[in-house]
């Protein structure tokens, strides 16, 4: 009998845009039995081409029924939908997780859905990704030497979550355990305000009225520009989906981020420079050690 | 007799940081001779043995004396001192030019006291750096297409402003002429305001009290964090410098800024998605078209 190693488990992809087919890369990679499902024919087709999956299933039925483990990589409320609808299809005893950016609305939905079929869910949230989408600009690496935030509750199977952190260790990742509230309250700071600043950066340098202005602005704009405004060319639906699904947290962390902006403010249009200097010195530092932190701790190369 | 060709004028770098000691390095490579004074003697070596420099003078007006074309690579305060300093040591009918991010308080210093050399000012700002600093820093393809912005003024000499647009022209840059005061509030806009903005950012998310919400902060923080803060570990005496120069047209696009953000924030606060959603892809159609544009226009490969 063929002993059952980590890599013998057999893992299901629900959703092939970058994400999906990133981590099928890499799974596949490392040796994993991949079966994938995409909405799409020839995005299943693309998935095998492109060394995916070894398998595809038509439905997603078909694809998590023999999965040891079930990874939904889809738009927030397509996972909580496609939960709901395969509740009772899972393998029984199968751990089923998801990439989705917010996990307090995921992560109930699963734990009532995956009961039907005695399966145990625990959220993830790889952060990683880049300001494509789509299959086309999937690469195998996405999820090196990302952070991977798990979020177990108090319902969750203590081997289910062993197995959902070791699946992500297995790809290069760190991992860090939070409760999903914990979790959406944390990436409304450190992710999603982001998003927010550099569309609102983006719509105030590039949406003016008039051809010649805007001629002149978009020649003015250079690398700063550059990567201060780069995850505006996220994707639109997606992130509306994030925000509407995070909506009090985005909200406070912005509250947050105005409070640090108007002081900066404050001095400048006060005239207090050496105040000023002061304030972007203590900015420097902080980042400048968060980078440290990043090459340190997680391997980067920044 | 040698012909007078373009390259065999004698350029003279005042200031040799990352812009300077790269400028050198650039214009070495395509022949020039140049000439470059530091304020360090150990920073003009190293412009010497990194092939930024074919010669250094140990003061500026030794630098200055010979120089067909002078380009002041300094911050902002010590370009306004020095060239009042050095007003009548420029070679007589000699070109002198700047690379500082604001250019009406230059430009008012630059040519009053050239006057005194019977030499010509005209000012420039190259859009190209990194949130490094320092020679160290240095390379010789930083220029290679940026784009510059040259602000002659009703006082200039037309074949001065010929002189300084070929210069940049010879480095792989567009060049686009605008007066000084358009100068400083297009990039009042395009940089000036990004750079407050990676400040607030990371001041909002890095800048918590107790060390275990700062180290959970630091482990939430990825890639979108990393390119919308980078410009946050820039030199904060250089960006205290360029803001107060430029204080006025600065306040003025926080405030455009603040206005589209505010409708950002509007629209998730009151849950119109939709409107939200919309929003989102108007800016990733903006930025996605300035991209293009950059790769299409300036050769960029972004």
């Amino acid at each position: 009998m063929e002993e059952l190693t980590f890599t013998n488990q057999k893992i299901a992809i629900i959703g092939m845009g970058l994400l999906g087919t990133s981590l099928g890369m890499a799974l596949r990679k490392r040796g994993f039995e991949v079966v994938c499902w995409a909405r799409r024919e020839e995005t299943r087709l693309f998935a095998l081409e492109h060394h995916a999956a070894s398998g595809a299933a038509p439905t997603p039925q078909l694809a998590v029924k023999e999965a040891d483990i079930t990874i939904f990589c889809l738009p927030i409320p397509v996972i909580v939908n496609l939960l709901d609808e395969l509740g009772g299809d899972f393998k029984p005893g199968s751990v089923v997780t998801d990439i989705g950016s917010v996990k307090g609305c995921i992560v109930a939905a699963g734990e009532a859905a995956v009961k039907r079929s005695r399966a145990h869910f625990v959220g993830s949230h790889p952060m990683a990704g880049t300001e494509k989408s789509g299959a086309e600009a999937a690469f195998p690496t996405l999820y090196e030497h990302a952070e991977v935030l798990v979020t177990p509750t108090e319902n969750s199977d203590p081997a289910a979550v062993t197995t959902v952190v070791r699946l992500w260790k297995e790809l290069g990742t760190s991992v860090r355990l939070m409760t999903p509230s914990a979790h959406d309250i944390l990436v409304a700071h450190t992710s999603h305000v982001s998003h927010l600043l550099a569309l609102g950066l983006t719509l105030s340098v590039l949406g003016v009225e008039g051809e010649a202005l805007k001629k002149l602005r978009f020649s003015g704009c250079a690398t700063g520009f550059k990567d201060t405004s780069r995850i505006a060319s996220s994707s639109p639906a997606m992130w509306r989906e994030i925000v509407e699904a995070n909506q009090k947290s985005v909200l406070e962390a912005i509250a947050e981020f105005e409070a640090c902006f108007g002081k900066i403010k404050e001095l400048i249009s006060e005239g207090r420079f050496d105040e000023f200097e002061a304030l972007f010195a203590k900015g420097k530092a902080l980042r400048d050690s968060w980078i440290e932190y990043k090459n340190k701790e997680h391997g980067c190369n920044w």
